[in-house]
């Protein structure tokens, strides 16, 4: 485990890949080397930007990300794209499970593109994606994006991951008639319209002025912060560089408060951590499992109270371990 | 306990009063013999309509509270009135801590009004408040309404313990001047526009239009659910009755998925008892806590992976137990 550790910060990406299929993993043994692994690794990551991108239906999203992705490379960054996307947990599917969708950027010798863990809860995926973004921060990648899809829970449990959030938004006509929720617009720390080009450019410059108006109404993310909303295309490139010198002033804006963040949101996940593993080793319990499906049964039908049933899987699932 | 759960049972308002006291402890043996009594009168709950409320600041909540409740006795209806307020945790008042604020419903011999539980998680303070509308179903009260104060948090609780939620809104324009969140719109079944009276009712009316329209654009909380906006007055008592008809009427339209509503907000509650009573046991154990300061000190400071603190908290829990 310390060759394949070595073999990360070393930049071997073949080594990357393996180390991110350890932390996806759900097999028992796999959960102890992963945690060895990120053990290991820990002390060499922190050093990247860890940006969450999430997009309205029909942006665009992953073209810009490439767009962006290939802008950041050619200013010498090195660039990885990991995605949390919970439908694919249903579907078996995922939105990065053929590279396809970011050749350009995929091909590109400083990028590296992970699709999304393909099952588990929103909770598993996101605890695998921040290991994934670990591992990659090791390897030395000093941005990293994780893309969302979803309807808000992913937004929030990727917030919980990043520094900042970076909302892509469509031509269309304001925040109702995109669609975006409010508290997905709070989350935000810079919006991009996409799509700013021909026929769409004017449509897309209102629609930045209506989100600026719409943004000026929240509550500020962090008190003094200033939501940057701009446009851009993916198609023609322009507004790219603009939203790159946007999200790296946000970055810089943290200051200070980007450690006293990064710390909240490692005891957070501690206590995530210990909550979820908690719930799975008391599902798995044998015991436990032949007696809840009787106990839910009968708080469903309203003849046993929740709390009673409660109390008597922790009596089964504590006695037994 | 028996003793207790019969007069619970037989109406009598005392023995309400100190079984809602038992299920509000935290003292262990209190939540033993809480578990029995909600336990002994479980079988003769669930026949009251269970009605959330929450209102914008300045809306005049508790007086149009309490105009719909004298309503509802005087149509010989039995009201209970308790309160979910997180806020009190910290300041250990409470909104309902004198009952003055409802004085002539608090009189009423069909009425009982109850503060909010004054310590605890809002997890544990909405956990007791279930309990003690199980109590008060118990008791006969036919119509129970859970008044909530909040930022958000308290009214997505009381939504999952609650058949129809009514939010008050003032005479200020629109969602947005209101300060109303939208995710507290999305749970709104009924919103009523108060103090249309006087030189306000025109603005009500306004309120009242706007409202309308913004929760046309909200996805609806049931496929076909129809949100009803009104205008009231707890100063004149206009649109009062019509007030309490729409929420019969808003009752009546859930039919059969009450049913399947009140089954999924028990296995739910099932579900949040294991979970908040696991990590309570978790916290309380005193080989846990020695580990747990050094624990989250390393994780803040990034030289211990979070996974790798949870698996050592849950080691010494669970080989402990």
């Amino acid at each position: 485990m310390t060759d394949l550790a070595a073999a990360v910060r070393a930049g071997d990406r073949r080594a990357l890949a393996r180390a991110i299929t350890i932390v996806e993993s759900t097999r028992a043994d796999h959960r102890d080397e992963a945690a060895a692994l990120i053990e290991a690794v820990l002390p060499h990551t922190g050093n990247a930007r860890r940006i969450g991108v999430s997009g309205v239906p029909g942006s665009g999203k992953s073209t810009l990300i490439e767009a962006l992705g290939l802008h950041a490379v050619g200013a010498e960054h090195r660039v990885a794209v990991l995605a949390v996307d919970p439908s694919s947990t249903r579907s078996g599917g995922s939105i990065l499970g053929d590279k396809t969708r970011m050749a350009d950027l995929g091909r590109h010798p400083a990028a590296f593109i992970r699709p999304s863990p393909s099952s588990g809860t929103l909770g598993g995926v996101a605890r695998r994606t921040r290991e994934a973004m670990l591992l990659c921060e090791a390897a030395g990648f000093d941005l990293v994006i994780i893309e969302t899809v979803g309807v808000g829970q992913s937004e929030v449990a990727v917030a919980d991951l990043v520094d900042l959030f970076l909302l892509i938004a469509s031509p269309a006509g304001g925040d109702e008639l995109q669609g975006i929720k409010r508290g997905i617009m709070e989350l935000a720390d810079v919006i991009v319209v996409n799509k700013a080009d021909g026929d769409l450019e004017a449509a897309a410059g209102r629609a930045a002025s209506e989100l600026r108006h719409a943004v000026h109404l929240l509550r500020p993310k962090r008190p003094g912060a200033e939501v940057c909303v701009l446009t851009a295309s993916a198609l023609t490139g322009a507004g790219v560089p603009e939203l790159w010198s946007a999200i790296e002033a946000a970055h810089r804006a943290l200051g200070a408060s980007l450690d006293e963040l990064r710390a909240q949101q490692s005891v957070a996940w501690m206590w995530s951590e210990v909550t979820d593993t908690l719930l799975d080793r008391l599902r798995a319990d044998p015991q436990v499992r032949d007696e809840l499906r009787d106990l839910e049964r009968r708080v469903a039908e309203g003849t046993l109270p929740p709390a009673t049933a409660a109390h008597r899987v922790l009596d089964t699932f504590l006695d037994g371990s």
